[in-house]
Parts: C-alpha cells; sequence; structure tokens
C-alpha cells in the first residue's frame, strides 16, 4: 500500500507568548514570557511530543512596534533560546531568522554551525535580508535598497556554506592510539572574496550529523524568489488563499528548477494562525476575549473591514454586535485587491454580527481558523491536499495553552487521517524534512 | 573580628579539555569534548560546587593553531557553550570574550544582555581588541592596526553598555490589570555617532538582576590599561612573577582612579595553571606522561630552556633525564629578560633532571604548580597575600579530572585558611566579585 503524503509542520515560536500580542494578559499565560527562556523549551518540548518537524524563531533586530500594551514581536535573541532547546529536546529542528546583511558571514557561519553540531543536525537558518529600516540604524547605516540587500545575501549565503565545508567530512580522526587529533590536509581555508564581503577561513568546527544546516528564506519578491530558488530547502510563506499558495509553490519549485535543483528538494510552508475551543462559539469567546483587551483598536478594525467590502462602517454608525443591515450589505462587494476580502464578506453574508467576524480574525496577516479541532484539521487537509503547501508554520493565537492544545487536540486527527506522521524519520533535520544532505556550497 | 580578605576565583575553560592541548589522549578524557557542550556543563557545575566566583571562555575567531596532534585553543562558541552552562547552574557567573573588531555592537549588546537576563544576572564580556591577523582575514579585512582597534574598542563598549541601559530600570510595567507592558517613555533610543560604529537603538531588552554585564578586558599594553580603567571589573592578566603582578595590579588600579573611579571595583586576575598529585612526584609524572604525548617536540623545549640560562643545551648533547654537569650549570645564569629564568635555573640547581624541570612547566606562558593540593594552595595565598592580584584565573592541565581535582583537594584548604569563601555573596556576578551595580555607560 502506498503511503499518503504528508504535510510537515513547523511551530513558529514568537516571543513567548503567541501570535497575538495581547495575549500576555489571558489568565493562565506568564506575563514575563519574554525573558523567561522556559517558555521556548516548555513548548518546544511539547511540539515535540506532537512530532512537529521543527521549531522556528523569526527575528529582526530592533524595537518594531510599541511595548505600551503589547508583547514584542521577536525574541530577545534567537540563537541563544534555540541553544536553550537544543539541549533539553532530543528530534525537533532548530530554525532561527539571522539577518545576511547585519552579521558578518563568519559568525553566522560560526553560531549555526556550532548549534548543529551541538545539536546532532537538527538546525536550519532562515536567510533574511531584512529591509527595515529601524535594523539599519542600530547598525549605523542607512536603509540599505534592496538590491544590494539580495546581491549581499548571495555573497553571505555562499560564503556561510563555503565555510561550513570548509573542514571535511572526515578531517577529524581523533585517533587517541597514533595521537592525530584531525587531519590538516582536510581543513583548509576557503578563500572567498565577493563584493561585499569576503573570508580566508577555514571555520574550526567538524561536519554535523546532517552534514550543515539547512537554509530557509522567506519573502522578498522576484529577488527573494531566486535566493530561495539557488539556496533553500525550506520557504516560510504567507499565502492567503489556495490558489495564490499553489501559485506561488509553483513559482518556488520552478526557481530551484531553474538552479538545476529537484523541485521537491524544496519544501514550503505557509503561515497559519488558529484558536481553538470545543466549539466554533467557544473558539470565538477566546478571540473576543482578546479582541477586549484592546478595546481602543475595534473603531480602526472595524472601518478597515468596511474597506475591505467597499463599505464606510463605523461604530459610531452600526452596533458591531448585530448582523449588518440587509440594505447596506447589498452594497457591499470584496475588494478585489484584498484575497481576505471574499471571505470576510462571506461570513456577514451568513449574518455573523461584525464582531464575530473581526474575531474570525478576517483582518489578520495569515488565515486563521477559530473553531474546533476537526475545524482546523479540515483547514490543513484541504490546503495540503490542494498541493497549496508542503507544509505549516503554525502560531497559536496564545502559546501558554495554544501549542498543548494543539498537540493534544489537532495533531491526532491529522495523523488518523494519515497526513502526518506519527513518528520522526530521522534523527536529523534533513531527514525530517526529507532534504538531501549537503555540505559546503549548494550545487 | 574582621573577614579576612579574600581571592576570588575564575575558571577558564578552554575548548573543552583544558591547558594541555594533548590533554585529550589522556586516559579517562573524552577525545570528542570539543563538541560535546557536556563538557563545559559538568565542570562549570563542579566550579560552582566548588563556589568559584565565575567561568571564563576565551574566544579567537579562527583557526589559530594546528590541530594535527593538538585540540583547538578555542571553543566553537561562546556564546552557546554559556547559554548551556547558565542552564543549569545557579551562582556562578559566566564570562565570555567577545572582539570588539569584529562584531557589531548591537549584536553584542544584544547577545550578552539577554543571556545577562536569561541568567539573572551572571553574565560578564571580556572585550577584546583582537590582534590576530588570521581573524581580520576570516572577516574580509586586513589586520587592524592597534590604534584603531582601541578606538574601535572604547566606541563599541560605549554603545553596547549606552544600549544596556536604553531600557530604563522600571519601564518594564507588566501590569495585566491596566494593560500597560511596558512604560514607553522609558524606552528611548540612544544615538550615538562614533567614527567607527553607530546606533540607534533602543535595545528592546529588560534591565537583568545586575542591571546589566560586567565588563572584563585582557592585555593590551598601555591601551588596554586605558580601556580597562575606563571600563572594566575585571581584569584577566598573565604575569609570572609576584613583583611584575603587584606592578601590574597597581597600574591596572591606578588607571581606573584616572578615570574617576574607586581602584577597588577594578580586580584583576592572575592566571595560573596546575597539575595536582598526591605528592609532587606523582604531579611531575602526570606532566611528563603529557609531554611524551609529543616526543617530538622535546628537542625544542630543552634548547628553550637552554637559552632561559644562557646555556647551549641540546639533545644530542646532555641526557635530559640527568641533572645538568655541574661544570656546566657553573657557567649558567638567568636571563634578564625573563622572569622565568630564575625559577627554571634554581630547580637546575636543587639537581632535578632537565626533564623533570621542564615538567615543572618552566617555560609555559601561565605560572605552573606541579605539586600537592597544599603546594597550589600555598602558591595561590602566597601571591594574594602579596596583593599580586585580586583572584586568579585557573586552567586545569587536563579538565576532565583537574577541576574535580581542584575543587575537592585545593579549595576547601583555601577555604580552612579564610582566604576564599565558604559561600556565594550573592546572586549577581557583581554581588559576588563585590563591584557596583552598573546600569547604562560606565561613569
Ligand atoms: C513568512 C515570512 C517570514 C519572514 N520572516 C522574517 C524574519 O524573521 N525576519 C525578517 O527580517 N524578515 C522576515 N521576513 C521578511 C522578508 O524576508 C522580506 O524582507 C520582506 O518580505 C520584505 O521584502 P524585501 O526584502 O524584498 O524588501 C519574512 C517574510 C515572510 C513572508
Ligand atoms: C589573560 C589574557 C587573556 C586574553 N584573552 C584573549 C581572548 O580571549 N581573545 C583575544 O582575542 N585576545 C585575548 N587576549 C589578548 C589581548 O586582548 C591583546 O589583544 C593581546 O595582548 C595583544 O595586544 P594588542 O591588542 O595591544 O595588540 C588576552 C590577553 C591576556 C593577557
Amino acid at each position: 500500500m502506498e503511503q499518503k503524503k504528508q504535510m510537515q509542520l513547523s511551530l513558529q515560536m514568537v516571543s513567548g507568548y503567541g501570535a497575538e500580542f495581547n495575549a500576555w494578559r489571558m489568565p493562565g499565560a506568564d506575563p514575563a514570557a519574554y525573558t523567561n527562556i522556559d517558555s521556548y523549551v516548555e513548548r518546544a518540548k511539547l511540539a515535540e511530543q506532537g512530532k512537529f518537524q521543527m521549531i522556528f524563531i523569526a527575528d529582526t533586530p530592533a524595537l518594531t512596534s510599541s511595548l505600551s500594551t503589547k508583547t514584542p514581536m521577536f525574541p530577545m535573541d534567537p540563537m541563544l533560546a534555540l541553544m536553550a532547546v537544543a539541549r533539553e529536546t532530543k528530534h525537533i529542528g532548530l530554525v532561527a531568522t539571522l539577518s545576511t546583511t547585519f552579521n558578518y558571514p563568519y559568525n553566522l557561519a560560526r553560531q549555526f554551525k556550532a548549534l548543529d553540531v551541538i545539536s546532532h543536525g537538527r538546525v536550519g537558518w532562515n536567510a533574511v535580508t531584512t529591509s527595515d529600516p529601524n535594523v539599519a540604524a542600530n547598525f549605523g547605516s542607512k536603509p540599505v535598497n534592496r538590491q544590494e540587500r539580495y546581491e549581499k545575501a548571495h555573497e553571505a549565503i555562499e560564503i556561510v556554506q563555503a565555510l561550513w565545508g570548509s573542514w571535511q567530512e572526515d578531517a577529524w580522526t581523533l585517533d587517541v592510539e597514533t595521537g592525530q587529533f584531525a587531519d590538516m590536509d582536510k581543513i583548509q581555508p576557503v578563500h572567498l572574496q565577493g563584493e561585499y564581503y569576503a573570508t580566508r577561513g577555514p571555520l574550526p568546527i567538524p561536519p554535523s550529523e546532517q552534514g550543515q544546516p539547512v537554509i530557509f528564506q522567506a519573502g522578498g519578491g522576484q529577488e527573494g524568489l531566486e535566493l530561495a530558488g539557488r539556496f533553500a530547502s525550506g520557504v516560510y510563506a504567507n499565502p492567503y488563499d489556495i490558489e495564490s499558495a499553489q501559485e506561488y509553490r509553483q513559482t518556488i519549485r520552478q526557481s530551484a528548477a531553474q538552479f538545476g535543483r529537484n523541485p521537491d528538494d524544496i519544501k514550503m510552508f505557509a503561515g497559519f494562525m488558529f484558536s481553538l475551543g470545543a466549539t466554533e462559539e467557544e473558539a470565538l469567546m477566546r478571540r473576543k476575549q482578546l479582541m477586549d483587551f484592546n478595546p481602543e483598536e475595534i473603531p480602526g478594525r472595524v472601518s478597515y473591514l468596511g474597506s475591505m467590502i467597499n463599505l464606510p462602517l463605523s461604530v459610531h454608525s452600526i452596533d458591531i454586535d448585530q448582523p449588518l443591515a440587509p440594505q447596506l450589505l447589498q452594497r457591499a462587494y470584496a475588494s478585489p485587491m484584498d484575497p481576505r476580502s471574499p471571505k470576510a464578506l462571506q461570513l456577514l453574508q451568513q449574518g455573523l454580527s461584525v464582531r464575530d467576524v473581526l474575531a474570525h480574525g478576517v483582518i489578520n496577516y495569515h488565515p486563521v481558523v477559530a473553531g474546533t479541532p476537526v475545524q482546523v484539521a479540515d483547514f490543513l487537509e484541504e490546503w495540503f491536499l490542494a498541493g497549496a503547501c508542503d507544509g505549516f508554520s503554525i502560531v497559536p493565537d496564545a502559546s501558554f495553552d495554544g501549542v498543548a492544545d494543539f498537540v493534544h487536540l489537532v495533531i491526532p486527527i491529522l495523523q488518523e487521517r494519515g497526513i502526518f506522521h506519527n513518528e520522526y524519520e530521522g534523527n536529523t533535520l534533513r531527514e525530517n524534512m526529507a532534504v538531501p544532505y549537503q555540505y559546503g556550497v549548494q550545487k
């Protein structure tokens, strides 16, 4: 009997709290999770119980948003968090973002490879170019234009991979009898000189069980696609509907093919958010509770929702706890520019109140399912079977209970349906992602 | 009764093995300790049992020596090693070197402060300028001249400290009731623009229990002294005798005073190596065993010893297992340029064989005591009571058993003599080093 194709799951850990930046106020949450490394370790352990292929920590080295009422969007330090997780887990992959623009390639190569060796081959690097001008300012730099950022990224990744391969696989002989620690003929400089970056090497770190870390990539238009096609084994994306996801996935696969690679060796992870409840109503309640923490934001959300369906909605002119009046709704149409609009309109047409429609997450950045475990599983199955992605980058609304709920309630459904694995396929991230062994520069 | 002045102890962890780079071959050693983070965690736990004030990991991001028969001089990655140790210890300080020349200040500020917060205020940064041209080449740079390196260091440390202070002590309000996560008026940019480095900030990391990491400094002539005087609370030094140590300590204290600081707020740690045995003979045997791993080095050592006492010694003309012939020894005199020479000559005059004199470590970089626990304690006491240092940076010959032996055999003697504490004074590195709380730029 042929084995069904199975999805891969990546758990995105934000700054310790989850996707909703006011979840720190929920009863049961640890308000100080930002500085408590246990918040990463405990959830990563749960994710490993649930056989998640990996955890993922995004990063932008700047204060990117007001912390007046909301938690940071990024962790204090992604590599330290992964190191803590590495010590207390055995199988789960460990993926972090670090910038190709604001790190020296040697430092990137070193820290990722060291962690890969320490974790016995479980590490991935999400290589991004960091467009945020706040970051540039923190590094004493003007904003760097996109072309230069992507040129630097190509150089940085090539140098990093060359350094990763500078200690040949069998260089570390470690022969106590003869006294040979390493075969120095097999540890050689790389002598790379680019326009922006250069290094001599070697990097004095031996191979890991998977050779070297897995490259991930995220976003960035045409330049990003090329970077992904050339180097990446995993791509994080934020498509909002199945069609655009399918299209993006095809484009990524083509890009890999253009670089002479097997398109199956590049896996796309679609961003996905959820709020779970025993019933859909309960899940919506949870999201409304979250909305209520920031009542000052509701007027803005209502008018934003209006713009999606081309109605001038305002908290002053409507009662948001009621469905829209039929004569108003009649004039609404989904904005063709926003893929989230049809779902918003559809829910309003079903007679949901404006508040409930907002609670469904229709204006969120990722697709959101607020519902039962079966509804969440249905969504994931539909996307996956449609070829919209190879897996999902999952962010719970609030991680203090959301990770456990997903692992205990959703994963078993996916496993029962045969679309998610019951056990890790191997010991390394490459094995568990089904991407090839790699050592040195991507060929 | 007045409390005796007490020394401080820092355990230097090299690349997992110890000071002797061929100790990986000793029976009982883990030959692969370089990649095994347990080698750091286990020894740090022992050091904590022994109430060491801190562990210290030096660093140079390059392959700095041949690994043909010897282990690396530096770890794969110092910050990851400290993170692992932080999770599994409670009291001991965590000090690592990172370069001010080859790291962006923002990245330095971030990783050290994050670790300081995670470890509840136990972190120190040994800020060095990294003169090694191998490192420059790894960062695509020509060797940087000393003046520029030290100018950069002043800028880098000032920026790092300013970023550390950019989140005011009481900025993180975390008020679940009112919903105020942080007081944004108290999180402000730093807007620093130097000649080499600049940053806007803020760094989104709250204060640790000790405010911010402790600055250490090591070496570097007049420029290094100034850097230490301005910023450092701890200085690692390698004096070879009591007199030069006393002198160096006075100079450091004066430098601090010149920057308007209390000289007692800067502590000098003298580098010290040991080999322990139940008897002196046993300790020497251990060192001779280590020497025997690299017999090809003996001729060089013999002639080096000769140059220290102004005799043309060669393995071809003498039997190294015998004392020197009296007519030869008569012509010897200690080289005035090398502070290690008098001890070498004295041991030869006592009638020790050339091999035994070498085994005493007379040509090593640090002072070495090969002897019993009492002999080691005597050495430390003599230096300390002479005001040669405030404490010691201790490196065992081989760490797999050397740390445990020091903790179990030497520490109790020091404690009994009242010159080493029985318990940690506080919870933070600053408290345990008796240096003042510090937040923001050193005043
Ligand atoms: C799913 C996803 C995850 C991303 N993660 C990060 C991240 O962790 N750090 C970051 O700086 N940028 C991240 N990005 C941003 C992109 O790398 C990219 O910089 C952004 O889309 C702007 O495009 P540009 O680089 O073409 O200007 C992410 C983008 C997507 C779609
Ligand atoms: C005890 C001690 C420890 C040191 N540790 C380091 C280190 O970890 N990394 C490093 O690059 N240099 C280290 N150094 C080197 C000094 O920082 C300094 O660069 C060196 O003495 C050369 O002097 P210069 O900087 O004036 O050229 C150390 C020096 C001493 C004395």
